[in-house]
Parts: structure tokens; sequence; C-alpha cells
């Protein structure tokens, strides 16, 4: 167990990591579906009414969809940088993924509080709080990687780490702003998740006056 | 995240993202069995009776594997065409799984309601529309890709191309027709779909006079 | 859609068949478990009798994982010698996967109604019913492969590839008599589907005063 | 099916059984998580009070998925080593994986039955002993590629295999010992696991007065 690749002490190639993590990207995106209920025969005012009534349901598909989406994106994109991995690498990477697997529960709960004045706002908070948690983790990989060049290719461009690390960073902070909100205002709260998926859909800006990052 | 690859900013190889996809298709095509739901013990007439009362759960599975199966061997097609990718292709791209992983909450719906005269109109409906939405996402998969040539590989045959994109964008108007009929004539409307698959079965024909395309 | 691989007109590599079979067969395999139903709290008689009492859910787990598990380890070995496809080989596929990723549904069936006198008959001829049909869906993929050496690596010794086609064909038949003792009697329409998995684990037989196949 | 690769009889690549494996425990893993459930509107004392509830839920998600994961790394680790596969092989990988995706189904038995002062030593004891048996189907896949170093690479080093096999060997016995504990403590027992954890976290030791391994 102490080299992972025969002649490379403790190093490895990710390919089988990075097919791990898509597996379980993928199944934690597909299995979202199954926490929208179908609405039984005999529903009264008709079958129309109750599947829109379902709101809360494909509201909350359509926002973990969107977050584990670009999250994954963002972790392909990672992944053009990190070259090798060890074994506290794979650790991380394992809690990691724990986390994104963990989404589909407070997305379930979201969708069903959604409608309730008295528990939405923790159904909100939860949800965002699992957010906070799941970007600290995916910046505690992209720091470990990062830190000491330890685990990147050579040819990676400090500056382009540096700024991705900035990037990075602000998903917590954003998460955590969504989780204060929630106590005030749900809709707020979740804008913000809206909001973060708008700007990771934008290219990446120039800083003012400066040249491309 | 500017440069997918090192040295080929904001291009990469495609191996990733078809895996992806394969991965939400298999899971998406797989969880589609859940929703056949088994008869319990004491079921009055007999579990002969009880296993044939499923025929619409049965018919929602395949008509919707049969479905999705057809579409990863086309999204298969697609990309020996497609050579690179970029972000905002990524991105299209979860919002086109997004619609894929959907699919079996409406077969669900259809399950449970085609046996009910009340309410089989709008299952059956939600069904197609929801048909419509993914045949629609598919086609903006493509024409992004393929919108001057933006991510073809060098020897992709023009005229191939074109011919694609006309079959593809039958889709969308197919489903639609579907979408009308469902108010109709339910079997009529189920019938698109089945109709649909055997055209996809059947090989490219030739236009009349014309050489193959 | 004319040409899988540019320069080879309807001709591709297997590699994301191959795939995309492994997903569904990972995933048909690892849903069996979700149909093993927990015991609630409070059960009479205690939680160790209850988990005993759910032997029909090992059991049908257990019979079914090693059913998929061979075949999955077949379709392996069927794929050293398949080296092509084809657009009506990816649609035989899609056919024989949505068999395989339909075996959940009669398992649980099988689990729920074994320990039920009036409806286990059903249950073991359902089951059964299911595997005739996927070997048959099995064969039809290898006879569409090995007709005219249609799909075959030119390297496919067509001795080796007659042997394997007489050790398939055995399949169907053998579930057939599974699903007609079922009438008779479950245990021993049960037992059929034991002996054929030992007898796929066993070593390839030479035949009597041959030489090894 | 004689042979696997053409032209090298019995042998194959194991890549093809590490994508399988790798799909099967991304599945695995991620179902844990289905079997958190929701708490439903209306419920008395307030929705963060029921979330809160739910921890038993939560430990049997974490425990879970640490163990498997490390086992995933564990795995992956190992086939650094292995560099060829057999039939037998192959069949021996079906059961252990047959023991992995069973996992879910102990782990949802011991978060609902975690805070039953009448259930919770059963639970805890059929949790550690489906680890037993998991931890020997791990084993003996080892096991059967060691001996003889029948399907090591060529440079496998005879000093690692063989302090990795001493290591392999604790697991059976530590799960033991936690089964045991079940019945005497179940915090005890479930620490276990967390003390197991953690020594598969720290990076291996050196004999004392020994060099490194």
């Amino acid at each position: 167990m102490t080299r992972a690749v025969e002649g490379a002490p403790g190093l490895s190639e990710t390919d089988r990591l990075e097919a791990f993590s898509d597996g379980v990207f993928a199944i934690a995106i597909t299995l979202l579906i199954l926490e929208v209920k179908v609405p039984h025969a005999g529903t009264e005012g008709g079958l129309a009414r109750a599947l829109a009534a379902l709101w809360p349901s494909y509201l909350g598909y359509v926002i973990s969809f969107v977050t584990l989406g670009i999250m994954w994106a963002n972790h392909h994109a990672m992944f053009t940088y990190i070259r090798r991995t060890d074994r506290y690498f794979l650790l991380i990477h394992v809690f990691f993924l724990m986390c994104i697997s963990f989404l589909p529960f407070p997305t379930a709960v979201l969708a069903e509080h959604l409608p309730e004045p008295d528990s939405r706002r923790v159904a909100v908070a939860f949800y965002s709080a699992t957010l906070v948690v799941i970007a600290l983790a995916y910046n505690a990989v992209w720091w470990y990687a990062v830190t000491g060049r330890r685990l990147l290719g050579r040819n990676a461009d400090p500056d382009a780490v540096r700024t991705i690390s900035r990037r990075y960073a602000l998903g917590p902070i954003s998460y955590l702003v969504s989780f204060a909100l929630a106590f005030a205002n749900v809709w707020a709260s979740l804008s913000v998740h809206g909001i973060l998926a708008v700007l990771y859909l934008l290219p990446e800006g120039k800083p003012p006056g400066g040249k491309p990052s």
C-alpha cells in the first residue's frame, strides 16, 4: 500500500480517482429525482393541480442539480492541474464525496418543508449549511493539492492556480451568507444559490485595468 | 479554470464528459425499474392477476427505457463528430442531463395514472411535454457544437453534419405532436413514442432520387 | 449518425458500449439491496427474529446478484471476441440491458411472496420467466455479433466461438426448465438457478475422449 | 470464454474489473443516503429537533461511507500490484462486491434501531458481522491474487506484498472484536469502527528498529 504506482512510491495517476468521483457525482445527481413523489390517483383537484403543487420539489431538484453539475464541471477543470494523488488526498476526497452524496437528503427536506411557514426557515438553513460544508470540503481538496504545489503538474501556471484559489474561496463565504439569510427571508437565501450559479456560468472576468487572468 | 488542458486554453478532451453522461444515462435508465411497485401479499385475485394489472408500469418502463437507450446511442454517435468541449458546452450538457435524469418521474406519473380515466390525459401530456424539453436540450447540445463548427473534429463531413441536424430537429416537433394528441386520445399520443422509436431503429434512408446520405 | 468512427463507416470501438453496459450491470446489481426492507422498531419477537425472517429477501438477493455477476463476467469475456459495433448491435444491446435492469423487480416479487403458499408458485415462475427472456436477449447479442463473423476480431478462433455459442444456448433452455418446475415445486425450480451458477463456476470441461476446448 | 485476451489464454487486463468495482463501490456508497428518512411536515417539536433526532442515521451514514471509502482506496492500491485476472478471480470478486453492496441494509438497520434499548445490540452485532464477512471477502480477493504470485505484476515487491497481507488480516479480527463487544456495549463496539478508520488513515509505520516498509 506504500506505493501506488510501481517504481513511483506514493504517487499514482488520477484516472481512477476521477472516474470514481464522476460515478459518485453522477449517482448523487440522478438520485435527486427519487425525492419527487408521484401524486397518487384520486388526488383532489386533479392531477394537473397536484403536479403544479410539486413546485418546491422541482425547485429543489433544479438548484441541487445545477449546483452539483457546476461543481462537477469545476472538479473536472481542477484535475487539469492536479496530476498526482497520494494517500491523504484520496482520504480528503472520500470526505468531499461523502458531503456531495449527502445533498439529496437536505434537498428532500427543502422540498418537503418549503411550503410550510413553520419549518421552511430551518429547511433552507439546513440546505445552506450543507452547502457550506460541501464548499469547505471542495476547498480542502484543492488546498491540499496546491500547497507547496504538492500534486500539481509541472506546467501548472502559478498565477492561474492563485486565481482559482481565490475563486473557490468565495464558495463557503457565499453559502454562509445564504445560511444567515435563511433566518431573515428564505427566498433571499435561495436567491444566493441562483446568483452563485449564474456567476459561475459567466466567463472569468478580467481584473479592472489588468490583463486577462 | 480558464484552461481545461494545459497548453490548449479553453479546450479539453471529451472523454470525461462522455463518461459522466454515460453514468447519468445508465443510472436514470436503471432507476426506472424502481417505479414498478411490488404487489403485496394478500392482494385480492392472486399474484398473477396483480402482476398483469401492472401493465401500465411495464409500458412506461419499456417506452422510457427504449427512448433513453436510443438517445444514448445517438449521443454516442454525436461524439464521433464532437471532439472538444468548452465551458459553455459543459453547462449546456449539465442542463441536458438534468432533463434526462428527470424522466423517471413523468414515467412514474404515467404508470400510476394511465388506468385512471380522469387523469390519464394530464399524465400523458406531462410525459410528452418532458420529452419535448429533453429533445430541445438534445438539439441545443448539438447546435452549440456544430455552429461555426465550434467543437467538431477536423474531418467531420459537413454534409453528414447537416443531415444529422435535420434528423435531430424532428425530435421536438414529433414530441410536440404527441403532446397535442394527448388531449384528444392518449393511445394515439403514446403511439407517437413507439413510432419514433421504430423510425430511429430504421437505417438512414436515401432521399428519393438522391444518393445515400 | 451514418458513420460511428470517422473514416470507418458504420463501425466503432466497443469501449463506450462496454462502459455503459458495466454501468447498467453495476447499478442493477447494487439496487437489489433496496428491496431488502428494514424491520421497524417494535417488531414483535425482537430484531434478531425479524432479521432471520427476511431469509427470502437474502435468498433473492444472493441468487440475483450471483446470476448478474456471472452474466457480467461472461459479457466481459464476450467482448474479448467482439471488436466492433454497429447501429443494430447497439439497439439489441439496449434491449438486453432493458431485461437486465428489470431483474430487481421479479427479485422483489420473489422475496415478498416466497413465504406465501398461495402465491409463491407464480412468484418463482415470474422470476424464471424473466431469466428466460434475459438469457434469450443475451444469446441474441452474441448471435448477431458472430453470424457471418459480423463483429468479431480477426483473430477470433472459430472453434472457440462455436463452443461458446453452444454453452450460451443452454441458458434459455435451463431457465425454461426452471420455469416449468415452478408449477410443480418452487424449491426444485430455484435449485436450477443454483445449479446453473455452479456449472458456470466450473472450468470449461473437455468433451469426453476429445481434446480440451 | 476460454481465453480472455486473444493470444493470452486465461489472462486479461484488470481495467474493466476495476471500473466495474468502482461502479459498485460508488453506487453502494451513494445509496447510503437513501436510508436517511425525511421528517415530514407537522412533526411535533419542530423540524430542527426532528433533524437532530436523526443522529443515528447520520452516524450510520458516516461510518459506512468512511469504511467503504477506505476500502475503495485500499482496493485502488491493491490493483497497483495485481496486474491480471482469471475466471476464478472474477468470481471471488463478484462475491466480494455482493458483500459490499449489502452494506446499505445493515446500515439502515443500525440507524433505525440504535435509539431502541431493546434491539440496539442486535443491530450493532448484525452490522459488525456484515463487516467481518466483507473483510474476509476482501482478504480472499487478495489471497487468491498473491498465492504463488498468481496475478501479481512482475515488479511487485515480495516484502511489500507480505506487509500488506499482514495489514489486511487485521480487518476480520478487528471486526470480530467489534462483533463480540456489541453484546457488552454498543458504543464500545461502534468505537472499534472509528478506531479502525483512524488506524487506516495513519501512514504506514516503520517496524521498530527496521527500515521503512
